[in-house]
C-alpha cells in the first residue's frame, strides 16, 4: 500500500509553485514557474534514486531500474503544467502518484523485473502554446518536432526558445524512448463517479472528438428602424444550430456529447441586429461511427438551415481525434487491482483527451480515474479527496506491478 | 427651393473632419474633432448672419430674426457627433439642412414672422458618454444637468470638463430657450423607404423602446466528461429566450421589434459548457399598450423557462422610452409640404430614438425622413442620394415656413 499522507503532502508542496489566491494553480507550460515545478519533481526523483532523461521536446522520464535490463519500462505519468486558472490535481496527481509508487517500492525494497518509469509530458494543457498534449503528441509522431518548436505564445516566444531558457531542451529523440506499457491516473474532470458514489473509474476508452468553427453571416442593421420581415439576423439563425448540436448529442446516449462553448457576435451592440455570429461546436462520442453520424447529421441540419434562412453559413472542422480504446491487458490490470483492493468501482469513458491517448499509439495503455468535487476541473476550485487520491495510487501500484512483474 | 449642390458641398466639407479611410466619419462628442466640426458650422452660421447661443450642456442655437420678436422661434436641428464608425449623414444632415434653409431664405430676402433657428444638440449618439441624446434630454428635463456633467468616458474625462476644454460650456440654462415648433430631418436609418421606392417619409411617431439585460446562470463544466443529462448549460437555455424575443415581436406587426444584439459567454471557451450567459434584449413598438404586452409576454416566458430549466435567470430593464407621437400640426405641415412639392411619400414610424422625442416634450414637433442606401446607418458605408437629401430639405423649408409664416 502506498502512503496517502506522503502523496498528499507532495501534491500540496508542488501546488505552492504558482499558487493563486483562490486556492488554484497557475503554472503555464515552459514558464519560470514550470521550471520550478519541474526542478522540484526531478529533485524528488533523484532523492528516490531515479535516473532522469529529458527528450528534445522536454518530456522527462524518471527511471527505477528493474532486474531485467532487456525489458522496456512500465511507465506512468501525466503533466505538471496547468491552465491559467487551473487546480492542484489536474495532471499533477498523475505524476506524483507515479513518484509515490516508486517511493513505496523503495520503502519495501521491492525489485521489479521490468524497469518502472515516471514521466511528465510537456504542455499538455495547450493554454500557452497550441497544439494541446504537445509533448506526448511529438513523442508518438502525431505531429513533428519542428511544428511544436515553432509554436509561439501571445508574446511571440517560441517553444524551442522557452525549452532552452528553462533548461529542459533535452538530447533524446522523442519516441526513441521505449515504453512497455503506460498507465495514467487522473481526476475524472466530470461528475460521473461522484454522482454514482464510486471511488475508482476504470477507463476503457477516451472519446473521439470533432471541433468546428461555424460562421453565420447576415446583415447588421439598426434594431429599431428595421422591420422584422426585412432582417437577416445572424444570431437567430445561429440559435437554431446551437440547439441542434445538443439535440443530436441527446440522440446518442450515453456517450454522445454536443457543446457550443464559444460565441462571438459582430458588432455585438445592444441596438444592432447581429450581422455575423461565429461559434464553436464540440461533438464527441466513444464510437467513431456514431461520431461520424453526429457529424453528418449536423452538416445536413446546417445545410437545411442555410437554404431555409437564405443566410451564408460556413462550417469548418478544426480538430479531430478518433476515439481511443485502451489496451484490454491494461484495462484488466486496472480492473484486477481495483477488485483486489476492494474499492467501489465502475467503468468511466474519458470524455477529455489525455496524454495517454498518444501513448496508446506506441504501447498498451490504460487510465485510472478518481472523483473530483462536483466534477469541476480547469478551475481554481478544483478539489479531490485525499482518500480517493490514495485509492487511485494504490490501484496504479498494483496495476504497474502486474505488468512489471516481481 | 433650396440649393441641393450647396447642401451636398457643406455635408462633404463637414465630413472631412474625422473622415475615416473607409469613407465614414469618427467625430465623437466633445473631442477635438467635435470642436472643429462645431466651429465650422458656427462659422457658417455667422457668415449667414445668424446669432449664436450656447447653453450649459453645449447645445447650440443659431438664430435668424423674424419680423415679430414676440414669437418663439421655429427650430430645426439634429446633432453633429457621430458613432466611432459612423457615416457622413446621420445627424449632420439635419443640422446642415437647417443651415441650407436659412441660406435659401437669405438668398431670396424672405422675412418670416417668427424667428428661424438651427440647433445642434450635444452627444446624441451616446458612444462616448451615456445617456444618449444627452443635450436634448437635459434641455427637456428628462435628466439633470448634474447627471450629464458627471458622465465620464472610458478614460475618466467628464462631460463638464470636456465641454469647458473645447469651449462649448455656455451660459444659458438648458430649457430656458423658447421653442415655437421643432422639425428634424434625418436619414431613415432603415430600409422601408428604399424598399417601397419613396422619397419622403412623413414621421407620425417614434417607437417606444425597452432595453433589458438578461443573465442566465448554469454551471460551467468540461464539455467532454460531463454527460448531457448532468449539464446546466446556460447557453442552451439562453437560446430559447433569444428565439422567443423574435417570436413575440413577430406577433405584433407591423411595428413590433425584438432584437438580441449583444451576447457574452463565460468562460467562452471551446471545450467548456457555458456557465453564464449575459445578453441584451431590445423590444419596441409604436403602441405603448402593445409594448407593455410584449414586455409581459417576455417576462412570462422567462419565468416559465426558469422553472422548466432549473437555472437561475435574472432580467433587468435598463432603459425605457415611451412611444412619442408627433404633433398633428407638425405632421400635417410635413405632409402638406411634401404634397405641394410632389414627392413620392409614405408614413414611416421612426424605429430609432432622435433628439426630436425630447424636443416634443416642450413644443409641437415633427420629423422628415429620406432614404439611405440599403437602410444602413451607424456604419462607415452609410450613404444617401443627393437628390433625396435635397428633397428632404425642400420639405423642411416649406414645413418651417408654414409654421413661421411669411
Ligand atoms: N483533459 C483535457 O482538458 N484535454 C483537452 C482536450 C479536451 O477538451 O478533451
Ligand atoms: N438614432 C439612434 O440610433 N438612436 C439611439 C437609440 C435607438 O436605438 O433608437
Amino acid at each position: 500500500r502506498i502512503n496517502g499522507e506522503r502523496l498528499w503532502a507532495s501534491l500540496m508542496e508542488l501546488a505552492k509553485i504558482g499558487a493563486t489566491p483562490k486556492g488554484g494553480v497557475k503554472r503555464l507550460a515552459l514558464t519560470d514557474l514550470d521550471r520550478q515545478g519541474r526542478d522540484l519533481v526531478v529533485g524528488w526523483a533523484r532523492e528516490a534514486g531515479l535516473s532522469v532523461t529529458v527528450d528534445q521536446i522536454g518530456n522527462v522520464f524518471m527511471r527505477r531500474e528493474g532486474s531485467n535490463p532487456e525489458l522496456p519500462p512500465i511507465v506512468t505519468g501525466s503533466h505538471i503544467d496547468t491552465q491559467p486558472t487551473g487546480g492542484k490535481f489536474d495532471g499533477n496527481y498523475g505524476v506524483l502518484a507515479g513518484l509515490e509508487v516508486v517511493r513505496t517500492l523503495n520503502d519495501s525494497n521491492i525489485v521489479t523485473e521490468a524497469p518502472i518509469e515516471v514521466a511528465f509530458w510537456t504542455n499538455e494543457e495547450g493554454s500557452r502554446f497550441v497544439p494541446v498534449m504537445m509533448g506526448s503528441g511529438v513523442f508518438c509522431g502525431a505531429f513533428s518536432l519542428e511544428t511544436a518548436y515553432a509554436a509561439k505564445d501571445t508574446e511571440g516566444k517560441s517553444v524551442r526558445d522557452e525549452l532552452e531558457r528553462i533548461g529542459y531542451l533535452g538530447d533524446q529523440v522523442p519516441g526513441q524512448h521505449p515504453i512497455g506499457a503506460y498507465f495514467e491516473t487522473h481526476i475524472e474532470q466530470g461528475p460521473v463517479l461522484e454522482d454514482a458514489d464510486k471511488v475508482i473509474g476504470v477507463v476503457p476508452a477516451v472519446m473521439g472528438l470533432s471541433w468546428y468553427d461555424c460562421v453565420v453571416t447576415g446583415m447588421e442593421a439598426h434594431a429599431g428602424p428595421t422591420p422584422m420581415g426585412l432582417r437577416k439576423d445572424a444570431l437567430q439563425v445561429s440559435t437554431r444550430i446551437m440547439q441542434e448540436v445538443v439535440k443530436i448529442a441527446n440522440k446518442y446516449p450515453p456517450y454522445g456529447r454536443g457543446t457550443v462553448g464559444m460565441v462571438q457576435l459582430f458588432p455585438n451592440s445592444r441596438n444592432v441586429i447581429p450581422g455575423e455570429v461565429k461559434f464553436s461546436i464540440d461533438l464527441r462520442n466513444v464510437n467513431d461511427e456514431l461520431l461520424n453520424t453526429m457529424h453528418e447529421e449536423m452538416l445536413a441540419f446546417i445545410e437545411m438551415t442555410r437554404v431555409e434562412s437564405g443566410l451564408a453559413i460556413t462550417i469548418e472542422r478544426v480538430s479531430y481525434y478518433p476515439p481511443c480504446p485502451f489496451h484490454p491487458d491494461c484495462v484488466s490490470a486496472v480492473r484486477n487491482a481495483t477488485a483486489k483492493l476492494g474499492y467501489s468501482t465502475m467503468d468511466v469513458v474519458s470524455g477529455a483527451g489525455h496524454d495517454a491517448i498518444y501513448a496508446a499509439r506506441l504501447a498498451p495503455s490504460g487510465m485510472i480515474f478518481v472523483p473530483c468535487k462536483d466534477g469541476i476541473s480547469h478551475n481554481e476550485i478544483e478539489d479531490a479527496k485525499s482518500d480517493h487520491l490514495e485509492a487511485g495510487c494504490n490501484v496504479l501500484l498494483l496495476a504497474m506491478l502486474e505488468r512489471a512483474k516481481l
